[in-house]
């Protein structure tokens, strides 16, 4: 392969393995248009059933998953509550507002934690000039939030709110199965309180692309028009649904050592002078580091690029490192001695 | 006239005059969509003129001339900052997602005055996966912010990063005129650092209805097909463009009545034990009464409007008292009156 | 005034006479969006009656009334079945697509009429790839089909397909009191067969600007709220109100006298031998006169224009003319011996 | 597999050989979101090449291709001129619309070919009312055409007409590889009068998925964005890129084989009395099929698909028949005689 770089920017640059490769190799293929890809058919209902929920739809991507979701519960005008640092208010390119119409209210949660409390009070009053509030929008883990495991109780106290105010709820679970490897709890439990959830099977689950979607039968036949319209309605792409069932009998459990890794880089970085991290929310395979005012984000980060090691810049003074499953122990020793050689 | 009460929800319920009535009966027209509205014609060019910008542009309502404004400068997908407090944000019912597509980016300011950090800190770098900035949105005076005034520093400030950014500023200056006579800086003064600026005719002003958008001869030019698209294209509107022309004439000068008047107001209620009012922001003809947690707004307002006063709720525990033109000495006096009764 | 040409351009350029000014200058008039303005809710409680709607909401124009009644029957990605003729996709700027994000299904009817196994065979399949249909969109009086009456049978067989399908149908009914006045039929009558209709007081009616939506209770709540969304709600509209009162009682009958008057136009204009007209869709107050391939439409309406005899262009072989309030028998003796004086 | 029917409804259906599986299963892959998967940079270059444009994208679908590509090149409210029977108007569920806000202005072209005439006569006046144009939509070959190749010469003369007016072209060539083995036309020559264009992996050149979009290179840099945003961001796809790759090495010249079989198909049942079929328009794989009255569409596709051929119903009286990859001479032949038995 072409870059030999320890490469900490995201779970997404995982390269499939061999045995994914030959798995996806094998796939038996029909029309996925048609509904008639048996192997997409078969990630389709394992994630259905992995999420408690009635019906799965493949993606190409976790960001068409949120949008159709956000489109099918929602109307132009009306508005979407959720954390000022989510995902999709900050990086799916205003798609919210493009492509279905809808405000997102912001909320300046904790590490992207909402309280009940305040989406109770966002909740708009019934009133001419205000939007209708139509959804509540939650991320687990939260991506921005450093990885953190939204805590279930908060999750169900909000679906009460939801439920009083007979709101929908979505989940952006692009890594939720880290959240549930992390926390202990099943898939299932997590995507309980919500009435749509993605994962997509593209971050630690080591696939080259790809999403799923999950909800009742009625929001999933909504959701199979909009893919289609928003371009998502693909082919043959049993190839790529393989991958997924290939990750989900094998690349579940290994989450757990992305977390020791992580962990593992957290501590360590915590301990240089040139960097703050926030242990307390270092739950999953992500790391926040926060570089001290003699440095900026983007110079730090060009520097361990010059000595092999690649991670995001995500502010003036933050960088995000990834575990993922190209990244093991040896990986984890290389870049923590390339960050003490320059800033130790 | 059948409503005998003292009405303080708004200064947008003022009845047109019986001279400005005389005026409108005697309005030359013509039909406006061919530009040949004399009185509109005038009406455009002062207002032009008074806001130190090239054209003017006639709307129904100041609603779609934040709207067509916004769909003017951006494109679908962008992203506009703006305060969380701002009328577009809150009583626009969500209409710049809805018809322009773009995401509000809202910040937390202090009673809905930013700073140029913050502004400064909200545009988003360019980035494959962030939307892109493409507007900054002020509100002056701020109506949720308690009508204070946007210190003109700070504006300064914040323009000097859009020009650095290359960002267009647009003003919702429904209140502009409250402002300008407030401070004691022309409309032409407040107005130049923005690209677009509207106010309204039919807030303090006393017109029944319209307000004026002005900017460059190319942003006039596009704002008029989109106010055909957003069916504001009107036919002989010179009737409502006579009283816009008969309040330039009559009506800025004496808001500074109305705000010696809401000044009144807020002083003798912050005297109320029931009620708190923060007189740092009185700067115009809003109060804002919050009502101590033995209460509701909702009750209060039930309670006073009972008595003959009416107010708006503008939270859970919060009124908002506007006086206007329709509302005198007399009337004050009275409303205070009520209030001393009942929760004196 | 200003003008003294004979403006055969439109019905919109009609002035208000003394009468209908005197009767604004006194109108009683409150907040309308606080549903307060007690002339408003008179217009709207007459038009309802008079189209046998449960409710009626005034608009600043007929264009937003439409757009408003697009938005509120569909949702973005729908299609809606129209004649390629009609306003809405003539005449709105692409409203319906930029307001509603729905596609028009527009159909070559004859002078705009479209027949029911048309209007059927136009409905999509329920198939993934294809828009849902969502919406039948008639216009009566017609306007780009010469003004023609709709017939009403035709209306009642598109009615049972569409009831066969569950599609509401809108009536663009911008001048449905001509088509009432030309077929005897009542306004009811004519509006039966739709679940929306709106017409203009500002075209043959005289007024100066305004139009009604009516429906349904629940489609007007629906369209109360676009409307403010779309930045129609206005202030002390009992104004253009009254204007439209007056109207209803002064100038409905007289709309018998525009169309004798344009046939009388159409039935010499025809003689000329530089022109044509089709006689048969002189059906009320616009005449559509072709010219012949010696000349351009642009050529004869500049000539028309310096001789003080203004009409419009509606292609480049085509003229529309339009009789209205402001023109008398002596303006339309006047206009035909310019006509004849110069291509007589 | 599973299904061993003769699988004439769409050239989609074509199921990845061994030896194209294999190239997949050897790609080198990288992260497409960062731009550093090699083998869709080496896709995305020769198509560039192929097509005599500056730049290349990969897409998911054709779908996203052809709504990328008019978001691109328009705004919301602006008309696309196009002809009424192609893919964008009827299979793309009105996405034009909702994602773009764009109005379709369609032409009724014969067998979905439009003169440079018609083109001319629906471009937009300047004009306050109407739409603004913003560009012209081919489709080459057509699929409800026929399969029939655009003229070339005609395409040049509509070019002369966009050009004139400054208009952008963009092509829908899903099958735009077919119009250049049967025209003898190489895809730059056909692709040269064009802003942007597409054509389809998937389709007769057998891939499990894709699309590659080539125009200008800010362009394709403006495309990249909306891709993003339309939720077309995939990752390691350099696996269905290298597919593609093998595609146009292996998989062009072949196509010769699918119009000399779908020609066949159709001079046969051309002779069968109850069908008909325009043998001039037959061009490239597709065969349409018209069913005599005394059939459906509906029950012909059942009957046959009751005996092993799979056909898709196009209208209530048609049928479209598809040659492709998985349909070899033996597989015609079967076919016919299935027909032949039925309908002989």
């Amino acid at each position: 392969m072409s870059d030999p770089a320890i490469d900490l920017r995201s779970d997404t640059v995982t390269r499939p393995t061999a045995a994914m490769r030959q798995t996806m190799f094998e796939a038996e293929v029909g029309d996925d248009v048609y509904g008639e890809d048996p192997t997409v058919n078969r990630l389709q209902e394992r994630v259905a059933r992995l999420l408690g929920k009635e019906k799965g739809l493949f993606f190409p991507t976790g960001t068409m998953c949120n949008q159709v979701a956000i489109a099918t519960h929602t109307r132009p005008g009306q508005e979407v509550i959720c954390d000022r640092d989510c995902h999709v208010f900050n990086y799916e390119r205003g798609g919210a507002s493009h492509l279905s119409g809808v405000q997102l209210h912001t909320l300046s949660g904790q590490h992207g934690i909402l309280s009940a409390e305040q989406v109770r009070s966002a909740i708009r009053p019934v009133d001419l000039h205000e939007p209708m509030t139509a959804l509540i929008l939650l991320e687990n883990t939260h991506n921005r939030g450093g990885g953190v495991v939204y805590p279930q109780p908060l999750i169900l106290d909000i679906a009460e709110v939801a439920h009083q105010y007979r709101l929908p709820m979505h989940l952006d679970g692009a890594r939720l199965l880290n959240a549930s490897v992390a926390s202990g709890l099943s898939p299932a439990e997590l995507a309980a309180p919500f009435d749509s959830v993605y994962f997509c099977l593209s971050k630690g689950l080591g696939c080259p692309a790809g999403s799923v979607l999950a909800g009742g039968a009625d929001f999933i036949a909504q959701a199979t028009r909009l893919r289609k319209a928003f371009g998502g309605g693909m082919r043959q792409v049993g190839l790529l649904a393989a991958a997924g069932l290939y990750a989900l009998d094998h690349h579940i459990e290994r989450l757990a050592e992305d977390h020791r890794r992580a962990r593992q880089l957290a501590e360590q970085l915590a301990q240089l002078p040139a960097f703050s991290v926030d242990l307390e929310v270092v739950h999953t395979n992500i790391v926040m580091v926060d570089v001290q005012a003699d440095y900026t984000a983007a110079a730090v980060a060009a520097d361990l690029a010059a000595h092999g090691v690649r991670v995001s810049v995500f502010g003036p003074q933050r960088l995000r490192l990834v575990t993922h499953l190209d990244i093991n122990d040896g990986a984890i020793e290389q870049a923590l001695a390339v960050f003490k050689r320059l800033y130790g």
